[in-house]
């Protein structure tokens, strides 16, 4: 990579903004557009238009890419931002990333000779977001259940990275720990590691015993069934990505207190975020040879 | 200590109210008084007078015993109490326990055929607050920082009860911990347990790198002179009881964020705060043999 | 898996010993041939001949399933034993499971109807397997420095199974643990660990401040000019299979302390091993429906 | 402390030979005496004979200062060295340090007008040695048990020094770890570090489950009844120092494996053994005034 390159960071919220000062801070060129509420920047500059976004060597779109309304994602920004209007400015071949790009989005930039690289597919970034997801989950028990971790019976569903980050932090503040996962080799790892192991198969009947359950898979693991397990006072936090582990329902009609963690990374510590995302945007530029 | 006593838990916070409910978990007849607002206890009689006070086994006060305004320490109920109404009912000889007792009131007691047995002088209660008060302190930090503690930098002032819990947690959850004392045993304890060791004397000019620094010492160590030294953005987080460490007048005057947190067990993990004092009073009426 | 099954064990050492008494302690009628050095062995039958062999729901062959003649491995015998001994007492379809499975072994065995089962094979195994490695490196290190490891500066090269159940033990023991490896998502979980991340292709120049190197690797990523740079009195641990990660010629002439430990597990914890084997074989059984 | 001291080591064993490179690597100029089969020690002078030690700074002798003969405790050397042939070299006031000392030597120093300052005596040292003491503690208990620490259930006996340095490692191994004390403030640290509690006056009948049990009480608390309550294959170290908390003759009649271990620092570590008496006797230099 070279140094001192020009890099325009446009939309997202404040990881990005925090994103645009670690690149100035090592020493590119950085502008921003769309991030008006994120504040004054050091030593960025904040555009008033798209307009020299041709001559970068690299745009940052945010994570996700495109926001619900299905324009780009600029919840720091007052306006609208069709994502056809940045792609329309950039030059054919340019270096674009953004996160979380989806098919149309990317057949959209393939019509104007551009490629979306997207960062958030890259495993060392979702290994580095495990970090500060498993301490934002560590920020909502804390908040939440009137024991201390310390002694508390806890179950992590899940020994994927979320699990294997966030394990051994509850372990490490005295939590008695177990780990589900349904494959042999995973519970190896979870024995190996010292922790109980469970099979996420078989939860329904062996929950009664926990303060606290994590879920970090992505599929509906804990339906009724299982919430009717729970004992009272347990709380839930669900930190997999929609549709979510938890039927939310069931949870609500049950009186389980259950908590839907998304976008840890983002919110809990944006300034570790926006590091995560340089780097692969880094090694993006690094394997494209820029 | 005889099974199923007669325990009145009379005034105090959420912390008393747990403890009333551990209390007669454990098979104890309990009663409480100056309560109300805490909601119904399970197998806890609410008492609407201090009659029958006299019968008990074992009267319990809070932690403090007394508030600001002199009376009994009562943040759940509407009413004033005095403490010689309390005292007054008691019969010489009875087993009563209270939180922090200044002199004043154990004179009072020492009229009236009584002794205060204070919990809260007890160390192995002190060592048992040391978790949630460390528990208490982390949530803060993952609150306030825009980083993970992963990788921050963490200086520790001093290193006794509440060094020693706090400063194996923020190490367990990825952070570079320094902890700084003044005695040669304690230093030589920081580098057996695998910190940087600092002089505490000496702490101004060495400040500049820290992320968070957390005082647990209860003597101004962190003067003008130490806060000018922080870094910006640098969290400053005190657990040290009355005066404190930090000079919040300085710290307000140079933009230093700085959290004065107290009583943190009571607040963060009321359960667990109440187990902590239910064993101490168990161990109390174990050496005065009820 | 059904209760009390009818298993031979022949051949192998004092780990395959530990399994037959492990597998006896589960309830099932073990027999053991080629093992008459190791002892008797509670509730297990020392067979004299092969005969019944055939009847078994299980024969387990040793790990590895050769010895360097050619022929099963049976260090804790005197006699030699043919591999084709063993299948020729086999029946059609038997249940046969062995460690380290060669082509040829495969291809004899499927002469006359029969699979070898390798559970050397299975990852399950291998992640069991690295928590004795791990702890048998450490023994080594104990017993080699004359520093102690709590402050030792050391590295661990590869960051697979074994680099991640040795890196947690050392860090925790107070050693400061770099770790190395080539992918961007294995160093992403290096640093999401907490350890300094290194890349292995760029070893030589940065080795001069490790007290301790523990290779991984089953590559030669340890030659003469990195072998170089390290500092007197370095010790070298490689526990990389053949050919190993260490030019040991070089190592010689250079005077580096250099060790080669293989087959910790069945050395250091042939109790714990042998569990971990017999885990195996269980799950090889459900999935062969025994 | 002023640089370039001249320092005098007379006696003792490799833990002494390493302190004299030490003390070299440090600038100061050192003299060693008694120590020839330490091998030549880089930038030290080897003396044939005491004369000029009157000109030392600093003399630092052995710990223990004496051997089981009375004399100077000179294991790496042919000759018998009586105390006062060294006392009767010093001149009066001179800073003489040593480990260990008994109230003859003192006696004989003091008609010399000399104070043998006892670096054993300080308790930054007895922390410091408490880790190389539980590094090899650990080393035999790898060496010794035929399963791996991860899973093993382990009793430290004692919760000073030694088990506050012991019962973390061994957690962080993966054993299972009880701790036992006597006080309430004992108790409750160990469940603050999360180890389950056990009272150490009731160890008896309580003893069967643990595959390790390591005592760092210097007094009998291992008596044949308890011995009698070990499951077969326990393995029991003893870090106490004489008389030891051992019942070993009962142990020898009841085939209960029982290691004495004593002076682990400087056989296990003498360089990080040196150190710390290095740190020591500058502490005592920095307290005199030289």
């Amino acid at each position: 990579m070279r140094r001192e390159l020009d890099i325009w960071v446009v939309g997202g919220d404040q990881r990005q903004a925090c994103l645009a000062e670690l690149l100035a801070a090592d020493g590119h060129g950085v502008h921003t557009f769309a991030l008006e509420r994120a504040g004054e920047l050091r030593e960025v500059a904040a555009e008033k238009s798209l307009e020299g976004l041709e001559l970068a060597d690299c745009v940052i779109l945010p994570l996700p890419a495109l926001g619900e309304d299905g324009a780009v994602n600029t919840p720091l920004s007052q306006r609208r931002l069709a994502l056809e209007e940045v792609l329309g400015r950039a030059r054919a071949g340019q270096a674009v990333c953004a996160g979380r790009v989806d098919s149309a989005s990317q057949a959209l930039a393939a019509g104007k000779g551009l490629v979306l690289h997207d960062y958030f597919a890259r495993e060392e970034l979702a290994v580095a977001n495990a970090v500060p997801t498993a301490e934002g989950a560590i920020q909502i028990a804390l908040e939440e259940l009137p024991i201390t971790l310390h002694g508390a019976k806890v179950l992590v569903v899940g020994y994927g990275r979320l699990g294997r980050a966030l394990a051994p932090r509850l372990a490490a503040l005295g939590a008695k720990v177990s780990v589900s996962a349904r494959k042999w080799e995973d519970l190896a790892w979870i024995e190996a590691a010292g922790y109980a192991a469970e099979h996420t198969g078989e939860l329904a009947g062996w929950l009664c015993g926990y303060d606290l359950v994590v879920n970090t898979v992505p599929a509906r693991v804990l339906d009724e069934e299982a919430l009717r397990d729970l004992k009272p006072g347990c709380l839930l936090i669900d930190l997999a990505s929609k549709p979510g582990g938890v039927d939310f329902e069931a949870a609500r009609a049950l009186g389980v207190r259950a908590i839907w963690a998304l976008s840890l990374p983002g919110k809990a510590a944006p300034v570790t975020a926006g590091q995560a995302v340089k780097s692969s945007v880094y090694h993006i530029l690094n394997e494209l040879g820029v």
